[in-house]
């Protein structure tokens, strides 16, 4: 199984990012997606889009406390967003996994964790690839970090460095988007976490550091020669008639969910 | 079948979009994509996407004349975007139709034509709610012209006018997303086309006008209450590391496709 973890957070393209997302994959067998709402409740919104997926789900909700979630008019670099959620979708599988220990105890043995932000752009490949993870697998992500695309760079069939511009000797200079980790490794190491208070560009690493090391990365996607998954971000829509037609009673009817 | 038009252009983001939107269209039955590239020849990155997607499709190509293309920096509303594209899908789709005539003459009375910009966000219903389009069948979009939705307004199971930020008054203040057309109707009116001169916000109106009336507009998705599409707009990606590097011979690897 597949475990993907993607955190989400309302606003306006909130359903149409997971409808696209879980169209994608739909056409992924054993995928099992966790979405973890930025949120103090589960919302009815996420919740009837996962009812009628056709995906295997589980919906969990952990709120970003508020000095450490970005501010109107923050830029995006300022905190690292959706840290939090991905914790409590680890939280998650470790319970989960632990609770059904002995029952059918190697079940998750196989099994693969990625963390999938809700506004990137997956191929289909790309989960053929990460399947067979026995530690950490890696691979390059395109329109990211201000490049064409970063990568780990391999040499004799081993990542030896990272193509990225900025930072390159970071302890793992990869997008969350870059890398899967197998669940005997998450289980193995219950205390591997993501730090919502590191510092710009050091999220990935502050999980990925004491589970592996650069020599243990496993490099996919033909030795991280293939673009697999895309760093798109969606354009924040504009509301300004919607706001115009509103003062004067003629909004768009707020019962009807877009 | 449904047959899908959708103009397309060479950009940073275009392989990530006709990415998703691929695997969209896989999950429909009865879908040919034809996708027109705005481009003087067809391209590799889209050759080799299609033949790759699983998809029925055929791949056309045709540029958009200077004058009539936006240029950087100017605003998005100045010129119509995709219009000769779109009707390089129609004279297609005519050729098509008048060579098989004859032999399998039928063939395409049930067929639909809908059309899809690349950057949208389609959800599976829309392609169920099309498909027994008698004349043009219309919904809401999310997100478009500065409102959460733009709609038809259905009394008494009719179109009776459209709830719009924006001229009203159009003949059909109607966002490319959300019509179809049957096939017979395009074959029955050879000259409807999309007028690339045409002033901002007339486009749909300018291929509609003649083909329909605002009374025999079929509405659907339950009445034009729900939104089963949404004009997402993909964010440019920023270049600037990259740049910065290419300067030192450093840049990303010119021969991966992005
Ligand atoms: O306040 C927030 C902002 C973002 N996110 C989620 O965290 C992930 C990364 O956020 P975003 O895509 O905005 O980051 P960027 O594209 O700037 O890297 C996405 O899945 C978002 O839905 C979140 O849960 N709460
Ligand atoms: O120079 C261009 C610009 C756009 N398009 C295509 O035309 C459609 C509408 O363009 P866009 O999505 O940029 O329009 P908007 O979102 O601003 O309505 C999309 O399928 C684009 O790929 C095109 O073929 N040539
Ligand atoms: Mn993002
Ligand atoms: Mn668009």
């Amino acid at each position: 199984t597949i475990y993907v973890i993607t955190p989400t957070y309302a606003r306006l393209v909130q359903k149409a990012e997971l409808t696209r997302l879980s169209q994608t994959f739909l056409h992924v067998p054993q995928l099992h997606w966790i979405v973890v709402e930025d949120s103090e409740q589960p919302t009815a919104l996420v919740r009837d889009l996962l009812a009628s997926s056709g995906l295997a789900y589980t919906q969990l909700h952990i709120l970003t406390p508020k000095d450490r979630k970005l501010q109107e008019g923050d830029p995006s670099w300022l905190k690292p967003r959706g840290a939090e959620q991905r914790n409590e979708g680890l939280r998650w599988l470790r319970e989960t996994a632990s609770a059904s220990r002995g029952q059918h105890g190697a079940a998750s043995d196989d099994a693969v964790v990625y963390f999938a932000d809700d506004d990137n752009t997956y191929s289909l490949r790309l989960f053929e690839e990460m399947r067979d993870t026995k530690r950490v697998s890696v691979w390059p992500v395109g329109l990211v970090g201000g490049m064409r695309f970063e990568s780990p760079v391999v040499e004799g069939g081993k990542v030896v460095r990272f193509h990225t511009g900025w930072r390159p000797n970071r302890p793992f200079p990869i997008d969350m988007a870059g890398f899967a980790v197998s669940m005997r490794l998450v289980l193995a190491n219950p205390d591997a976490r993501f730090d919502g208070n590191a510092q710009m560009g050091y999220l990935e690493s502050s999980f990925l550091q004491g589970l592996v090391t650069m020599e243990q990365l496993e490099p996919k996607a033909e030795m991280c020669t293939k673009i697999l998954v895309w760093h798109t971000r969606t354009e924040k829509p504009k509301m300004k008639r919607e706001e115009a037609l509103q003062k004067q009673g003629l909004g768009s009817d707020p019962h009807v969910e877009v």
